[in-house]
């Protein structure tokens, strides 16, 4: 099942994609909440109540007449682990990591399908990094890997941006991270059972159609599960929390020379069974704001 | 004006602590938000209303009838910075860094005064920090030093708990700066104007009742308006996010041997203005939890 958060006539809330178009949850089953963190948080009814509606399609919207937006617009959290692919530690002229390497994104980097990358008026150094995202469906703690899988309610594309020189000056990598809109997800999340296996899938991006990463998610260091099973050791994860899983070689800051996105360029992701995720760079407007 | 959220008969809300007492803000101006939250997005007219209240006190409840929480009980994103008093930097064995350090602790992190600061299982070194927190009061981007005051309604304590292990074996620190129960913050969120100059406070922590850090805020590296300005350099702040400005010397690691925190003790942290924030240190209890 693909679960999608939409904006249709200015009112935001959560749809189930089928072939020939999506299907208004909120209209098909009123008493479900209407945003994506309010229906992990109803649980397994609330996912057997959508898969129910997804068999016997009504109250159908065209996908073209909505307008698509992150599965998770919000999160509570976003993290991100970092050098997870062995050609990317290479490329990054770095040794493989002995522990898993977490950072943060803020919340409000994310962004959905079709909506701007900000080039940022402090750098040139903006790049591109796809990659597998998984969103956590149960509140969980102390979870072993061997039943990871059941706190994951599904996959999608995320771009995890980044701004190289803010990344790289200081250990932590937080901030050059984090800028908003540069966390684009998406185009919806497909739940687990349809997902299968998530560390045998395809993941491809292109920067005005010209192929910059190819790799398949078998190639992750730490996968899924192992990630799960370390975050839990330490803290709560939470239904709608976001986790960036790594992203494989052929970023723009290791091409020889390095070549890093420009306003106008169009960045496109793709991923087996994810389906496709693409964005294009604007010029930041530079502006005091400070609002009441 | 001292803002605490509180706990009483089984219901969190918002009041306004006096000298007498603590004003239950929901009682007396129901048209408020009742959480923390939502008051600060509710923006001047909403402060200026609770001002007005406080003037005249009226619907009071004892303080030690109700539980103090948090003041900001679940942030929408908590910031810190690393190595940002001369002290810290040379006991950590580190040279003052050439721009900001910033990592996340994770939203689940954060507790209230009283509560229990976990011990895990998976590591002894535990370490308490002593820290000025401030809470942005309006959302902002690109916010220039000199305005920067324009932005935080107001100060707090905070312990920035670590676990010291976790937060070295990786250069990003933020796993180890993340564990659940890790961020007591309060007592309550004192106003900015009823602190003044936020540079000039004396910060000390306490274990068992021994004087183990003791400084002033006038000694931060990056004060807190060269942190919202950095910050919103690279994203939105918001209502209710919690930024700890850093710590002092005198943490456990750096005593000569190191002294971690175990079962039982006390850490007690008192800022000038602020008041005081207490908490004790229980074990783990280890189990696996996936809630439906």
């Amino acid at each position: 099942m693909k679960l999608a958060t939409f904006i249709h006539h200015d009112v935001q809330r959560i749809g189930i994609v089928v072939h020939d178009g999506l299907i208004d949850l909120s209209a098909a089953a009123p008493e479900l909440p209407r945003d994506m963190i309010g229906f992990l948080e109803a649980g397994d009814a609330a996912m057997a109540r959508a898969r129910a509606i997804s068999k016997k399609p009504d109250h159908l919207l065209a996908l073209d007449a909505v307008a698509l937006q992150a599965p998770v617009p919000r999160p509570g959290k976003v993290l991100g682990i970092g050098l997870n692919y062995a050609d990317h530690v290479a490329e990054s002229g770095r040794t493989p990591p002995e522990h898993q390497i977490w950072f943060n994104k803020q919340r409000e980097s994310i962004t959905g399908p079709g909506a701007e990358i900000v080039l940022p008026s402090v750098s040139p150094m903006l790049d591109y990094e796809v990659e597998l995202c998984f969103i956590i469906g149960k509140s969980c703690r102390h979870v072993p890997k061997d039943r990871a899988h059941e706190v994951i309610a599904g996959f999608c594309i995320g771009n995890d941006v980044t701004v190289r020189d803010w990344q790289l000056r200081t250990p932590t990598m937080t901030i050059g991270k984090s800028f908003d809109t540069h966390g684009p997800l998406g185009p919806w999340l497909v739940t687990s059972d349809e997902v299968g296996d998530p560390h045998a899938l395809d993941l491809k991006c292109w920067v005005n159609g010209e192929l910059r990463q190819s790799s398949n998610t078998r190639h992750l260091i730490y996968d899924c599960y192992d990630q799960v099973s370390h975050l839990t050791q330490a803290f709560t994860l939470s239904p709608g929390d976001v986790i960036f899983s790594g992203t494989p070689g052929g970023v723009g800051m290791a091409q020889k020379p390095p070549r890093f996105l420009k306003t106008g360029d169009s960045v496109r992701l793709e991923i087996d069974k994810l389906g496709r995720l693409e964005n294009c760079v604007a010029a930041e407007t530079l502006e005091v704001r400070i609002d009441d």
